[in-house]
């Protein structure tokens, strides 16, 4: 007899991640307390402790989801021809997760939070790195091919494409009317210029 | 007979603000209580009031030092011949700023009041657009002396550039051995790639 549907869990576990979420944007990390997050989610401070043992176990659960999101974004462009093209879609992707408002303020509470707290900056320092690695993965296959300038360093490239979305959410906080999509074309070119093989001089 | 020395005020105003800045630092603007400042100043509060009549004061303060700052940095390039050199010194003046720990720190700081206190997002809001502006006229003399590419458009360029330079906040706090000056060279090449004329067709 199955006592546990593994469905049931999993959609509990969002709900109250979803429901976090809501109320870190709206209070940070540090002020927000669990019983907030038990009203978001409408459960009892006993059924989300048997999800959630603690505040830091929801926000290493976010942490996890933010691995596991990034990492099918990078498995949508593992077998991509167009190198550039692939880097080019997840560049874009990602500024424009960047750039959701409530994903902006919780990227924000991270940058606080990580620069207090080592565990916190544990956490999102290997997402940070995963991302990073995979991207400079696929800059190395991009030169291999021919379609990316081979005098980059690959792991620095990485670095500023990441730095480079990440500059939306700013933009967010201080730009009333920035529209991530509007952007889109000045960042594809950005991205064009820097990793396209320099053109023969011409004769 | 002069009763205030405008030099000795100036001098305990800077002493003020230091000090504040460092607070918010270490424990943010909202956590951060006034007398903790007045203790890291070593100053009684009643003489901080004389100075501050309060927390939000310091924080109009620091956002009018930064306002100051990035005037004297744009002046400094004012007449330059050579606009291209020009922006890329901005640049990376900017991100040499914003990598500085102390300086990464308050930029999260403000980007997590400045997204729920509307006071202190038009502060830094406005300046944050006059630095843009200043950006895309640096850009417009450039296209108009051939030496940046005149079909970019220069407030969408400027946009970007910011957002370049404050990506080394988040590469603070998350990567352990950042240093800003390694990375001068790749964001030097990226503005360049980015902001010069292209090449005519190879031939």
């Amino acid at each position: 007899m199955r006592t546990v549907d593994p469905y049931k869990v999993e959609a509990r576990r969002q709900q109250i991640l979803g429901a976090a979420l809501t109320c870190f944007a709206q209070n940070g990390f540090h002020a927000t307390r669990t019983a907030q997050i038990c009203a978001a989610a409408g459960m009892s401070p006993g059924n989300l402790f048997h999800y959630f043992p603690s505040k830091a176990a929801i926000i290493a659960a976010i942490a996890e989801e933010d691995c596991k999101a990034m990492t099918r974004l990078f498995s949508q462009w593992d077998t991509a021809e167009n190198v550039l093209d692939a880097v080019e879609h997840i560049a874009l992707a990602m500024m424009q997760a960047s750039s959701d408002p409530q994903q902006a303020r919780i990227s924000i509470e991270v940058a606080a939070e990580a620069s207090r707290n080592p565990q916190m900056r544990a956490l999102f320092a290997a997402n940070d790195a995963q991302v990073k690695a995979d991207l400079a993965a696929l800059l190395r296959r991009g030169m291999a091919a021919g379609q990316i300038d081979p005098h980059l360093d690959p792991a620095m490239a990485a670095v500023w494409l990441v730095a480079l979305t990440e500059g939306a959410i700013a933009r967010v906080v201080l730009e009333a009317d920035f529209q991530a999509r509007a952007h889109q074309p000045m960042l594809r070119l950005i991205i064009r210029r820097f990793l396209c093989p320099p053109q023969p001089e011409s004769g």
